[in-house]
C-alpha cells in the first residue's frame, strides 16, 4: 500500500491497519507541509478551506466527504478520482430533530417555556403525537430514520417518495395530493431539486386538515414560505430549513402564527461525530484491504 | 342484569351490551335526577363535583376512576364497593411527555424558541440523544412505556424499580448511587411515597456527570428542589412537576440555569381520551359478562 491517507481524527490512525500510513489534518490546525503522495484524502467536517487542499495532492486516488452535498467539490475535483459521501451519518441526528420538533409542536413546549419566563403555571390539555397518521414526503435514508422513531409514539406512518415502491409500502409522488388530506401531521425530508422547490405549496396546504403540522428538515424551498403565511396559523408548522434561510429580521416567517422555528441544526448535533468517526475506520479497513469504498458518489480511474 | 350504569360519553352507551341499561353522565350537564339504581359509576374525568353523587347511589357496587390516584375517593366510598383506577391510560401521554422533554433539553428547544422571539438565527452543534444511556427511576407502567419510546434513538436505556426483578433487567433501588454516576440522562417516575420523597438529593446530584440532565414526570417532592437548585446548571433539568407545585411566582425554581418547566401537563393530552373510552367499554363489557373488571384496587363485597 504505498501513498498516504489523511485523516481528521486521531483515532482513526490509531484503528488503521499497520500497513497504512496515516497523517491527522482536522481542519483547524496547519496541515502537513508536503502533501505530494496523498492518495486519499477525508475531508474535515465543515471546513471550507480544507477543499482547497486538493490541488497539493498530485497522486490523489480518493477523497472522502463527510457531508451529504458534494456539488462544490465536483469542479475542484481532478478526473479520475474516487469521490464518497456521508449519506447515513446525519440521519440519526436528523430523524431525532425531526421528531423532537413534532412532540414540541404537539405538545406546546414553546407555549410552556414563554410561561417559564414570565414564571406562570397555566396548565392545559394539549394535543399529542398518539394516534397521528404522519405523511413522511422524501422516504429516503432519513425518512426510514424518521420512522423507525416515530413508530413506538402509536402513531400510523405513511412513506411517500419520488418513485413508487409498492413492495416496500412506498408511496410515489403522483398520490400526493390524496395522501395529504388524510394526514395529521406532514414530514418534509426531500432534498432541493427542480421537482421539489415549491412541492408544498398554497394548494397543498389548502388539502390539509386544519390544525395540521407541516415538519420540514429537508430544505427550505420545498415549502412556499408565502402560502405557508398565508395559512394564518390553520396549518401549524415546525421548520428547520427555511425560504430565505435565514430569514432577515424583518421577515414575516418569525412571527407568523403557529410556525416554530429552528436554526438548521437537525444534522449538527453530538450524534454527528462518532458515527462520522466510525465510518471513516471502515472506510480505512476497506481501503487497505483494496475493497470499493462505500457512499461512492462518483467512480474514480479504476 | 338490574340496575343502571352511568357513563361518561356516549360511545360507551352505544357501545354497550344490549342487555346493559345506560345513562350518560358527563360530569357538566345535569345528572339525571333519580341516582338510586346506578350500579356502576364511571366517574367523569377531571370533574370533582362527580365524586359527590355517589351518596345518591344506595344501590352502589362498583365505581370506575379516570385518575390513576384514589385517595380522595376511599373516605367517601361505602364499605363493599368495588374500586378500580385509570392505570395504564395515561401511559402514552406521559411517556409521550418525558421524551418530548428529553429531546428539548438535549436539543435545545427553549433556546430556539427564545431566539425566534428575538428575530435572531444563530445555529450551533447541540447534544443529542443518540448514544445516551437513560436510567428510569420507577420502571414500571409509564416507565415501560418510555423505554419503547426511547429504544430507536439508539439509546441504552437502564431500568431501576423499588425491587430488583433479575429476570426483566429491573436494578432494585440498592443499586441507585452505582447506576446515577454511569448515566448521562434520568427519568424519574415513581409515584410519590415516603420512600421516594427526596430520593433524588443533593447526595445523588452530585453522583451525576456534568450536564447530566433529570426528567421529572413523576410527583414532584421525588427531587429535592433547593439541592437541584444548588447545582447552579451543572447539572440540568426537564420538570413537569415540581415542588411546591405550582412554584409561587418568586420562586428561584422558575429561573435557574439549565431548568426546563412544564406545568403538569405530561397525563393530560388528546392521547387520553380514546384509551379512556375504550377502557370504559371493555370494563363495560365485563360487567355485563359478569367478568371480573380490570384495575381493581379496592374489592367489593362479593
Ligand atoms: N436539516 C438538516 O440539518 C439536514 C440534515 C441532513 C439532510 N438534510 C436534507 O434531507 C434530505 C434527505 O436526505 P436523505 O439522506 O434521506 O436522502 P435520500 O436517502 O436520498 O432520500 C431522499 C428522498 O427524497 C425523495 N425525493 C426526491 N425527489 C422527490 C420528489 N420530487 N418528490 C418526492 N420525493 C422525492 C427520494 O425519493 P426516491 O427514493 O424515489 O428517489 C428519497 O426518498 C437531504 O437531501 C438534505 O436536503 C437536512
Ligand atoms: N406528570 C403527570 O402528568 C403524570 C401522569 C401520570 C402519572 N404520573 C406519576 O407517575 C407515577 C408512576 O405511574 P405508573 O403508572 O408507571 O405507576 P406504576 O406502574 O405503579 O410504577 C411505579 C414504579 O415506581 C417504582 N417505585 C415505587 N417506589 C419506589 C422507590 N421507593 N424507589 C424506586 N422505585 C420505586 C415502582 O417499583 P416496584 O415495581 O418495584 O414497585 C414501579 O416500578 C404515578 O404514581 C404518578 O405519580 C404523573
Amino acid at each position: 500500500m504505498d501513498g498516504r491517507v489523511l485523516v481528521p481524527w486521531e483515532q482513526n490512525r490509531d484503528n488503521a491497519a499497520a500497513a497504512l500510513r496515516v497523517d491527522v489534518y482536522d481542519g483547524d490546525s496547519e496541515p502537513p507541509a508536503d502533501l505530494s503522495d496523498v492518495t486519499f484524502y477525508v475531508v474535515p467536517y465543515a471546513r471550507r478551506q480544507a477543499v482547497g487542499l486538493l490541488e497539493r495532492m498530485p497522486r490523489l486516488r480518493a477523497v472522502q466527504l463527510l457531508t451529504a452535498g458534494y456539488e462544490h467539490v465536483l469542479d475542484v475535483l481532478p478526473e479520475g478520482v474516487e469521490l464518497c459521501n456521508a449519506r447515513g451519518l446525519h440521519d440519526a441526528s436528523t430523524a431525532e430533530h425531526a421528531v423532537a420538533l413534532t412532540l414540541a409542536a404537539q405538545r406546546e413546549l414553546p407555549r410552556w417555556a414563554d410561561d417559564q419566563r414570565r414564571h406562570v403555571w397555566r396548565p392545559h390539555f394539549t394535543r399529542s403525537l398518539a394516534d397521528s397518521r404522519v405523511l413522511i414526503v422524501g422516504y429516503g435514508s432519513i425518512g426510514a430514520a424518521i420512522e423507525a422513531r416515530l413508530r413506538p409514539f402509536e402513531t400510523e406512518v405513511v412513506r411517500l417518495a419520488r418513485r413508487a415502491r409498492p413492495d416496500s409500502g412506498v408511496h410515489g409522488i403522483e398520490e400526493l395530493h390524496r395522501l395529504l388530506g388524510a394526514a395529521d401531521i406532514v414530514v418534509v425530508v426531500t432534498p432541493h431539486t427542480p421537482e421539489t422547490e415549491g412541492l408544498i405549496g398554497a394548494e397543498e396546504l389548502a388539502l390539509l386538515r386544519d390544525d395540521a403540522l407541516v415538519v420540514n428538515v429537508g430544505r427550505g424551498p420545498v415549502i412556499d414560505t408565502a402560502a405557508l403565511i398565508a395559512e394564518k396559523g390553520r396549518v401549524r408548522a415546525a421548520l428547520d430549513v427555511t425560504d430565505p434561510e435565514p430569514p432577515p429580521a424583518d421577515h414575516p416567517l418569525w412571527e407568523a402564527p403557529g410556525v416554530y422555528l429552528t436554526p438548521h441544526v437537525a444534522g449538527g448535533s453530538a450524534a454527528f461525530y462518532p458515527r462520522a468517526r466510525r465510518f471513516v475506520d471502515e472506510q480505512l479497513r476497506r481501503w487497505a484491504a483494496g475493497e470499493p469504498l462505500r457512499n461512492r458518489v462518483r467512480p474514480g480511474a479504476g
